[in-house]
């Protein structure tokens, strides 16, 4: 779901289906009124980034697509060119919305139809979608895309939740709808360039002022029958400010199921990375020695990493990967975890120089995460796992 | 939202408007599929708390409500018994469900019918809900109950979030409706008994087996179009795993709307106390001090606290709180959040005495943590707010 390299090998089918330009128009204007917050939803933060960072790296990751038009409000501009440059996005070119969000999609269309710019040349096919909708799957997106190419038009449904009734002017129940006949039109949406350009020329102020379906311009301007999939739950819509929380769950339990487990020389820890491999039998894990030379393939393949040892006052190790995170950027989209696991074999009890130690640990801590690397500490004393220490910083 | 007790003011409202018996019918019998967890959505825990008793409590809770029918597939009726005895619930009735909605509803309904129970009288107005609901507030449950009673039924409605469109046998794109006529129809729903008892009865295995709108046989049997009430989005139905951690975030968020903050007796904590106070401007807080004879109608009025001091060794103070919480029942349906706040002002290193109490504090958290009580230590230096330390007991 977080897919997080462009060349990864999950992509490669996209690569081979898709021999056409394909670009996106993500409307991102809204002002996030239903949130009762003040800054708009896609631009409030889950684990420190910004929901429309997780949106357009979505479509980023995926070599098939080329540019992805962002639609902002004139003042959210330089918040929008921040989060750009912050998160490393290359494929984006931020462009103003208009006060609809009709209005907005047809100001990202003519930014392609503007032949002189050549970083945003003429797509064959462009997709719009929502900049509130951070979990879109490539396979979802392939489909989208061959559908619009070969139709003029797709769109991604799902089944109504809730009963639809129609209501009467007095606020009485008129009728109730079959369920079975009617489904969500729910984001992304594919079109032929051509056809969803036509048809926002053509379409009536009406439309502009009160509209939000673009499947409906297709039909009526253009004659052209959307094809219809299928999107999964996760398509949904980020409105409530539930369901940042919501969507903060998805992205840890995504995040959660891989570790590496790094084993210090001792018999001990490497008995104890063992153990610990079989019991976290739900993730993928690996375990390496901390000994090895090279780690690095082994760094960039999860965010969580328990490292385990008897000799508690070298950070170097730590060090050495916080290092090694900023060299790969490997902390820049999703924060890396690391799990410092201290095994305490004898009966020996707090002395000054392990306060010192302790010390030292938080103020390491305390400096890691400016680079969005969390430290946490956890002694195992003699008489076996007795109590967890969670040490977190506070400004 | 998560309003405690019944003989709270806000009933009153209530209890002067509903002069005729009240009950509920709350279907439970749902597998779960969509969550994909093997627990039914119903029986996930919230905070240690299976969703479903706080759905019966925002009924509970309300003096005017009587009766909770809630309708289980047998396979859970024992899980549900022990769910009504562990939280205490007063109102329940617990009776089996059929292999659909509809019939389960209708076998709920059916409890009342029986004039031999005692538990069960027929009720004026019966309210249908969700049993995975459980946000719903006193002030919509009367507007659908006074309108039933009126009208006959009543329901709740939503603005549609997503476009609802009509598909073609093919999988294309029929039409569109305009969304300004159609809405969502939620739950609770309300109704004569009478009217919808025999609505039931009358309609056909059809209605039975595919059916899901109330509204709808209270219509077309009853010839009953209800009143319809616009609901809160708050009311939304957790379907998905994500929806728990939404549930989660909204009842935490309420539940950290009050502290109590308690000062000890040396004049820092009482200075700390203050300036805590002045700081957490966006929550409700009282100030006590641990000196006060008797505080326990401070100690029902939140579910947090936070205790400050300077003389750290002696937890008599948790334990009677403790003792406290358990002869009032306070921690049986939300988690009490106590954070002992020790300032430390010397420059004295941890000794040994220091490591003691540590351990000490450590098992008492790991004690009182099976009350429902969560014990947090905060150790604040004496070269200011440096960092948190945080116990938890892993077991």
């Amino acid at each position: 779901m977080l897919a997080r390299d462009a060349e990864g090998s999950e992509d490669r089918l996209g690569r081979a289906a898709v021999d056409f330009p394909v670009a996106v128009v993500l409307p991102a204007g809204g002002s996030g009124e239903r949130m009762g917050l003040p800054t708009p939803k896609q631009f409030c933060t889950i684990l420190n980034r910004p929901l429309i960072s997780y949106t357009i790296q979505a479509f980023e990751r995926l070599s098939w697509i080329g540019t992805v038009v962002v639609v902002v409000a004139k003042e959210n501009h330089d918040l929008m060119l921040n989060i750009v440059q912050k998160f490393n996005h290359t494929k984006v070119k931020v462009v103003h919305g208009g006060t609809t969000r009709h209005r907005s999609i047809f100001n990202g269309l003519q930014a392609f139809s503007n032949t002189t710019d050549s970083l945003t040349p003429k797509p064959k096919v462009v997709i719009i979608h929502d900049a509130v909708r951070p979990f879109v799957e490539e396979d979802l997106l392939l489909k989208i895309t061959l559908a619009a190419k070969e139709q003029g038009a797709s769109g991604t449904i799902r089944p109504l939740v809730s009963t639809v009734i129609a209501t009467t002017s007095e606020g009485y129940l008129d009728h109730s709808l079959e369920r079975a006949k009617y489904r969500a039109s729910e984001m992304p949406q594919g079109f032929l360039y051509d056809i969803i350009f036509q048809a926002y020329q053509r379409c009536s102020e009406f439309d502009f002022e009160f509209g939000t379906e673009c499947l409906h311009l297709a039909l009526q301007y253009c004659s052209t029958n959307a094809k219809l999939i299928e999107g999964p739950p996760t398509l949904w819509k980020v409105t409530y400010k539930r369901d940042l929380a919501a969507a903060e769950a998805i992205i840890k339990e995504t995040l959660s199921m891989s570790a590496c487990i790094i084993a210090g020389s001792e018999a001990e820890a490497v008995e104890l990375a063992k153990t610990l491999q079989k019991n976290l039998n739900m993730i993928e894990t690996d375990v390496i020695s901390c000994a090895k030379e090279s780690n690095t393939e082994y760094l960039s393949k999860t965010q969580n990493f328990i490292y385990i040892s008897m000799s508690g006052s070298n950070f170097s190790w730590v060090l050495e990967m916080v290092k090694c995170f900023k060299d790969l950027g490997h902390a820049r989209l999703y924060p890396v975890v690391i799990v410092w696991v201290q095994l305490n074999m004898t009966k020996q009890s707090v002395d000054s120089q392990k306060t010192d130690e302790l010390t030292a640990f938080m103020g390491l801590a305390s400096e890691v995460i400016q680079g969005n690397v969390l430290l946490y500490g956890i002694e195992i004393d003699h008489s076996k796992v007795i109590f967890l220490m969670r040490y977190l910083y506070i400004c």
